[in-house]
């Protein structure tokens, strides 16, 4: 039996991401964790849905650049800090050691174990939001957080935000592999 | 000392679906992972990057309309499996109790614990990809995973989809409050 809950987004977990920009020509760092992904290959496309509200906007308008670095667990209280306080009165990359790599209005925090620089690709605009796509230029990773060379998110241990509880969560144990598990079912004649 | 890996995306993990769809007249569910949250509030929008080859595309846009269905960790042979083989072949709506809401033409899953039914609000046109845009209609859930009259991703037990390593991984325990956490670094001054 179903209960009808009207209009609630139910689309989570999603990783908590920390966003930087430049804005007025300094580093600036917002929590973001309403993002998507929307294209594998080329161009390799995800989304940030940003309320105008935020400081960091601009700055992602006038330099058409900004990074998403993931935090791990470790990193919960200064995430949620980012997301509590605005840039226009803080300067919240001082919490950080910051890095540049290929564009210069991508700054990138060290701290973060993954971390991904992109080009504004397009922005979406809605009533209250700019939804930012943001084309991936390069990806840079701990060698600690990589298995086989590439990133394993089990080493990441990124911080899953879930807006109903508001809570953060972590990740638990793999169950199975994807375009694997179900072939038993496709071996049983149902293809 | 990071290591630069080229344009690899690492938005990972992903809440998996099954998006549901109206094609020829039949109900039709495929597997996409790659979702994600514009905005809160009016509209409240997701979006599904789902590449072109994909049977259930067409009908998303004759339609305008589509359902995002949660699968728990108990369907992941069959959400798997719904990756695997096309509508064009199989009638993949044939392993499922397909219920409706208020859309004619947004097919949901009773099997899964929780719905959201969508209009159609844009399309943004990838050269490989078709990116939906879904404006939140209604959801439904079923009593067993609420809370306080809440989705409770904890008992949702959501399917976390992970592109690099190709897994589905499980939920973990939470470890924090949002917008509460940070707090401390808030009063400690630095606000």
């Amino acid at each position: 039996m179903k209960t009808k809950l009207g209009a609630v987004n139910v689309l989570y977990p999603l990783p908590t991401t920390l966003v930087g920009a430049m804005v007025g020509g300094k580093p600036n760092f917002n929590t973001i964790a309403h993002v998507g992904v929307l294209t594998v290959g080329e161009p390799q496309c995800i989304c940030l849905g940003m309320h105008k509200s935020h400081y960091t906007n601009q700055g992602i308008k006038d330099n058409r650049a900004f990074s998403v670095n993931l935090p791990s667990l470790d990193l919960v209280k200064q995430t949620d800090y980012c997301g509590l306080v605005s840039g226009s009165k803080v300067d919240k990359a001082a919490l950080f050691k910051v890095f540049y790599g290929e564009l210069e209005a991508a700054p990138m925090i060290e701290g973060c174990p993954v971390n991904m620089e992109c080009r504004l690709y397009d922005v979406v605009d809605f009533p209250s939001h700019d939804v930012f796509i943001g084309q991936i230029v390069a990806t840079y990773a701990d060698e600690a957080v990589l298995t086989d060379g590439k990133p394993d998110v089990a080493k990441i241990k990124p911080l899953l935000f879930d807006m109903p509880r508001k809570r953060y969560w972590t990740l638990g144990p793999d169950i199975a592999g994807c375009w694997q598990v179900g072939m038993e079912l496709k071996r049983q004649g149902r293809d």
